[in-house]
């Protein structure tokens, strides 16, 4: 089974890594731009191509793993002679109907994780969702993805949203509170370091309770008397205090 | 060194087995409500009073982990024969200038962690915020806190406001989030359990990197497609899909 990887970002580079190390061999990479293709090839030692249009007839799984606004038009470049190829997209939040014209055999394959370049990640764990247009290529998906990891579930465009939307706030907008920790911690001259078993300890908890059961802080207690003290100290930093404001209303709100 | 617990909250109870685990023995246990003194003190082998005043002139150290609306009412109530005897309080936003009228040795002793009573914590690494009145109360409770982590920092009253708001942050909203993750799944029949990866995934990171510098998800690439997709979903929603909102404006403004 000849792979190729389309895009060259967080999650075609460690999809391709995970792939080699599952013993499917990455033939060919290409990236809008050239240059990151060309370095992603020779770190995982694959060719590059330039245009979307060499990719080779001896191609068996095409995987789209670009920015979700340009599947569309990576996937129509792709070459006719692969249109009974599979061809994959890694994407969240987009339907698999927008491979619908490109070939007769389309999956999704959406890793649930958050991927940085630079930090190594095991697949093994990583839940990775599926969905295909048919029954055998939702299961030649299904073999692929348990090469890979042991978290491998069927689900449909539309659960998969519901999924993205739910890692946007378990993933994107809690690493956001991290960073404004660490800027509130920073511009006072306080180590970010005192902060750390407490966000371990908090992710934690959440894997083990119902994270509403568990919730804690002024504003669940409506302590409005701790939450101004706070609010005065954050007077310093507008959007910072507007962030804090807000989300202890929703809180109160929630508690009440 | 005989110790008195003033609280039986979740502080109080953590606290307390630690106290006992390193060879403090804790004599007196008050809680505001009597049945939870009764409670704690047959748990860890204490005795309740059902009234501050019944505190015994053989206690060294009193320790007042009340909520911080309650702890200058509490504190006026200990007996004037304690007035030399090391009294504390845990609070991160409440100064240590509130016991200023209750012993000549005051201090306080912060532990920056979120407790809840079902989980048992190792206090070893949790990191523990001690400010005292004189320099020798410092030493003895810089002593008495090492006996419980290898994780202490003496830390001023403006300074630990800073850290406690951080921490609302860091581990109170991202809780937040994580039980709208929750009820999000819940509410369309998907498993929370399929979050859980990225959940720890995500905290493992921020303590490996800075968290501003591995923000992922469409807000910060300003993918205002797939955040429409996502707003679209969450009109069932609305207080959701006002959070989602509102966060994801502060996010895209952070990184434009």
């Amino acid at each position: 089974m000849n792979v190729a990887i389309l895009g060259s970002g967080n999650v075609a580079t460690h999809l391709s890594k995970a792939l080699i190390k599952a013993g499917y061999p990455i033939k060919q990479i290409w990236s809008r731009k050239n240059e990151n293709a060309i370095n992603l090839a020779l770190e995982i030692g694959a060719n590059s191509i330039s245009s979307i249009k060499e990719l080779s007839e001896n191609i068996d799984i095409v995987i789209i793993a670009v920015s979700d606004d340009a599947i569309l038009q990576v996937a129509q470049q792709i070459p006719k002679f692969l249109n009974q190829k599979l061809i994959l997209h890694t994407s969240g939040s987009t339907s698999l109907a927008v491979l619908d014209e490109i070939s007769t055999s389309i999956g999704v394959f959406y890793p649930l994780q958050t991927f940085s370049k630079n930090s190594d990640l095991d697949f093994a764990n990583i839940p990775i969702c599926i969905e295909a247009n048919q029954e055998d290529v939702l299961e030649s998906l299904n073999q692929l993805a348990l090469k890979l990891s042991n978290n491998v579930s069927k689900v449909n465009s539309v659960d998969r949203l519901i999924l993205h939307i739910s890692a946007v706030f378990a993933c994107n907008f809690t690493n956001y509170f991290y960073s404004i920790a660490e800027e509130l911690l920073n511009s006072n001259h306080l180590d970010f370091e005192l902060l750390k078993p407490l966000i371990l300890e908090t992710a934690e908890k959440a894997l083990l309770n119902s994270p509403a059961k568990v919730q804690t802080g002024p504003a669940k207690r409506d302590d409005q008397i701790t939450i101004n003290k706070h609010l005065k100290v954050l007077q310093q930093d507008p959007q910072i205090k507007e962030v804090y404001q807000f989300i202890s209303q929703q809180l109160v709100k929630k508690f009440k």
